[in-house]
């Protein structure tokens, strides 16, 4: 798919307002408790987001796979605001400790731990039902750091879960965002669509996430390239990580893409300065959308833009 | 050079107030009369441009050759304020009706007519001394729509011109925008630096031309391709013509990138909106730019980077 | 049109045997004469070469647009095998002498001379009808080494020029090869094909050509970008000079491309080692080429792949 | 690195003679054992390739990580000839049989089975010392179809194994072959680098790796992409499987890359043809490397140009 530079489409403006890694010990601005995350849900939507992308944590405020505080985040924010749910199926990464066993038994060392695949397929029974779940693409090195540790973790997607899950979202409605990595995940999702888990001109919704340790690196070459493989047709919107963020994601809405911004993706909100709230964000997103003659989707257009039912 | 995603550097916006083609008929708002240039060029100054690049026209509105209307648009802009005088040495093109003769001797018929070398080196002893030349860097048939009729033109820029332009420039200690349209223009000037017209470590200021009908069009990938050709060290901006304008313009600022904006590249603010003024496209720019946490650059601060005495 | 590494189609050789710039100084090998020229058409034919790209040259050695010269030069190659006649129809540039007058009125200096657009399009006028014939699809300039001195001149191709180059092809029935030397170019084939002088789904024949000085240079990013903006279905074929020729043909080989070698592009059949004959250099390619599995395309094959009568 | 289409170096060619995936039942000729195998490197040797690139064989004919038989076949090649020891340190894959239980008892299913990180590591103790070994740049889900089974299974690459994996090979003065499947894993060998790991004007060799289900496509603009972001200065050759290998392998070779080929890489010659020997593929790149001018490495060459001790 070419760039467009003339698109004057509507944007989809996506908040990913937590994330799978950091806490607030990165800005205490992060929503970390279901009720937190159902308030700043409803400021972004009251920004301008249509989408929310939901990673949830557990009391410790690390990740966590429990069903009962997705149902629970799920819930609130259904109840703040008709904003469209989207789970991150990766869940996201915490730290244990205690992982190695010294010679007199004293437990120390720590690791990175991501979630399980049959907790992340779990998520296909959050009650009540998301509106759309995120697939990843492929399978790589995950690396990233957590409170000043260099941590390491296979970040496993095999084709075979991939094809799972996409049909356990068919069977319950629920759309689909694709995270692709590199460009071998895209020659995964093409492999999908031969298998024909999608449809040869299903039209699919796509992230293209760079700047990842163990990802494609953020450069324009690499975006541009990505954009390139994508099918006729698709959505997407590119998913950059801290100082990228913003120059990727104005250039991506010039190219015809729409945003994707949030605590989960950026900490900061310019140089020095700590995001105060998540609504910050998706208010700049859409005050630039503006100036260049795309305004921000409403939720009935963003609904048929991702063909959600 | 590769785009650089992160970069802070002040940015500088040079305002192309008139340009070399279109008039009145498109937007009224566009300064023709040296005294309509002058009161547009201390607007821009006002609203952060640092740099004025200046056609002329002549009584009737279209392009001129003639330097007292040059030393006159000059001197009264120098008056007005300090901005950085930059003269397009492509004068610009005007329709010459009446070019041929019917067998009665009627004449008829019209034509783009292209200012010639001589007017065009002719304008090196412009007084009061600009500050800046553009050269540009290829030969192409140039093309374009001038009040409903197609025109053509050969515009006309052979190396050894361009060799006798730079060593002219130098000469009077004048700096140098170079106008690329296609990838051989780059090479033509990687030539002139190879023959000794441009020093080997010496930075150069770059426009990547694109969306003109004859040179390249106005996509991604030939943007990406261009930047990726330019020298390490350069300084560099995009132009592009009317619809794609803003968004070539705002993607070049995030690849770290210059700004360059005014009436010459559009004449309309959005789509169905004309442009009020010069200075409404800059406030535009500004505004934009803080926004991804590029100031604007001082007229000090660009003197340096554009390496102005 | 992505490049194919998979294509098994059979590839179209054609033979340059002649060129419009060097002459016996460069390789004494080089055919000038109409029997030479038809001499090595009929080689090259029986070497595996479908097609013979030609120029002519005069008495003095020198490019010529005298039809009598092409006449004579179709006529006898016409006479000795079917090879399909593809006339260059930028005829090729000569050195003039005496082209500045001294004060004592001494005749000196010297210039390059193309053709001019008349001499141009009277090639439709050769007897026999040469099967196809070759326009350069946008204006440039065109400068090369002739015997030690540095010539430049501008190649003329204006738009309106070719769109009528087009129509008399059509209109007496040859085909046509459309030889692109830079981005641009292709946007200007783009623009006759939305003017309908080209059909919307008409396959077309181009020549890549790169590395001539004032087109773009002869590297791999430039050829594989050329290539990808090709239209869907298009034949092709890569034109380098000199040392570049080689690669950059067994590359487009490799692609899916097919082949154009002889005397015209390169004079040496390896380092330090002046090509012995078109027919030479024509071995080798089908060499090559039978080495990865593409046989020469028989004449009846190339007649249809070139969709000619 | 750009690529070069002048590049007259000596071409160093591998032979990549085994592999670790198909058996005798893809190929009769492939060679399983200790002796075929050093009967293949020798037959390579004089045929012009300078590197063997080894995986080993069971009784069984699937790959083993046990060091017997690599001690063994290291040792019979270093009898036979003094070509150039490569390891894969992937080891490869075997297909288990019998994985799952069913309720009453019996075992059933498949699954494919890749080395663990300790045997793969151990592989620096073969004794005789191998001249090199091969590190994969990064984790991905490697799928292959084995006799007619479609598998798939983790290649697990942690940054942190191939740091240890390097300074094995320094301590012990083997060289290294780095193979990247995709863009980012080029970013982890760069990471490498930040970390010390290489030395920041180390000379590295790389193996461009397209093709592979779970890796990057083979496409020209990937290949092309992977050598822009080889460091200055580095040596590299590509590695396609089956059809795509000899077209990849011969656009390397003009872009100034090396060879690798051998049963490893395809098992046909030619459509529907089966190899013969190592040695024909081994003869057929270096007859096409010569028409090209360039002539194959000798040994000492090879070692000099892979900075081997």
């Amino acid at each position: 798919m070419k760039p467009n530079l003339l698109s004057e489409e509507k944007v989809i403006i996506t908040a990913a307002i937590t994330g799978g890694a950091h806490g607030k010990w990165s800005n205490p601005n992060l929503p970390i408790t279901p009720e937190e995350q159902a308030k700043d849900a409803l400021e972004c939507y009251e920004a301008g987001a249509t989408v929310c992308h939901i990673h949830v944590r557990g009391e410790d405020g690390l990740s966590t796979a429990d069903l009962n505080v997705y149902n629970k985040t799920v819930r609130l924010i259904k109840e703040k605001c008709p904003i469209i749910t989207q789970i991150g199926n990766g869940i996201g990464a915490r730290i244990e400790y205690g992982i190695k066993v010294s010679k007199s038994g004293k437990r120390y060392g720590q690791a990175l731990k991501m979630a399980t695949l049959e907790e992340r397929i779990n998520l296909l029974n959050i009650d009540p039902q998301p509106d759309m779940f995120t697939i990843n693409a492929g399978t790589f090195e995950f690396r990233t750091n957590m409170r000043g540790m260099e941590t390491s973790s296979i970040f496993n997607n095999p084709i075979d879960f991939n094809k799972n899950y996409v049909n356990g979202c068919k069977k319950i409605g629920a759309g689909i965002e694709i995270e692709v990595y590199d460009t071998s995940h895209m020659a995964n999702i093409m492999e999908l669509v031969d298998m024909g888990v999608f449809q040869p001109n299903e039209k699919l919704h796509f992230s293209i996430v760079l700047g990842i340790k163990g990802g494609a690196p953020a450069t324009v070459r690499n975006l541009l390239n990505m954009v390139e493989l994508l099918p006729e047709g698709s959505t997407w919107q590119v998913v950059t990580i801290g100082k990228y963020c913003l120059r990727t994601t104005m250039i991506a809405m010039c190219m015809g893409g729409n945003i994707r911004t949030g605590l989960e993706d950026t900490v900061y909100y310019r140089k020095g300065e700590l995001v105060k709230s998540n609504a910050q964000l998706v208010e700049r997103m859409a005050r630039v959308a503006k100036e260049i003659g795309r305004e921000p989707a409403t939720l009935d257009e963003t609904r048929e833009k991702l063909r959600l039912k």
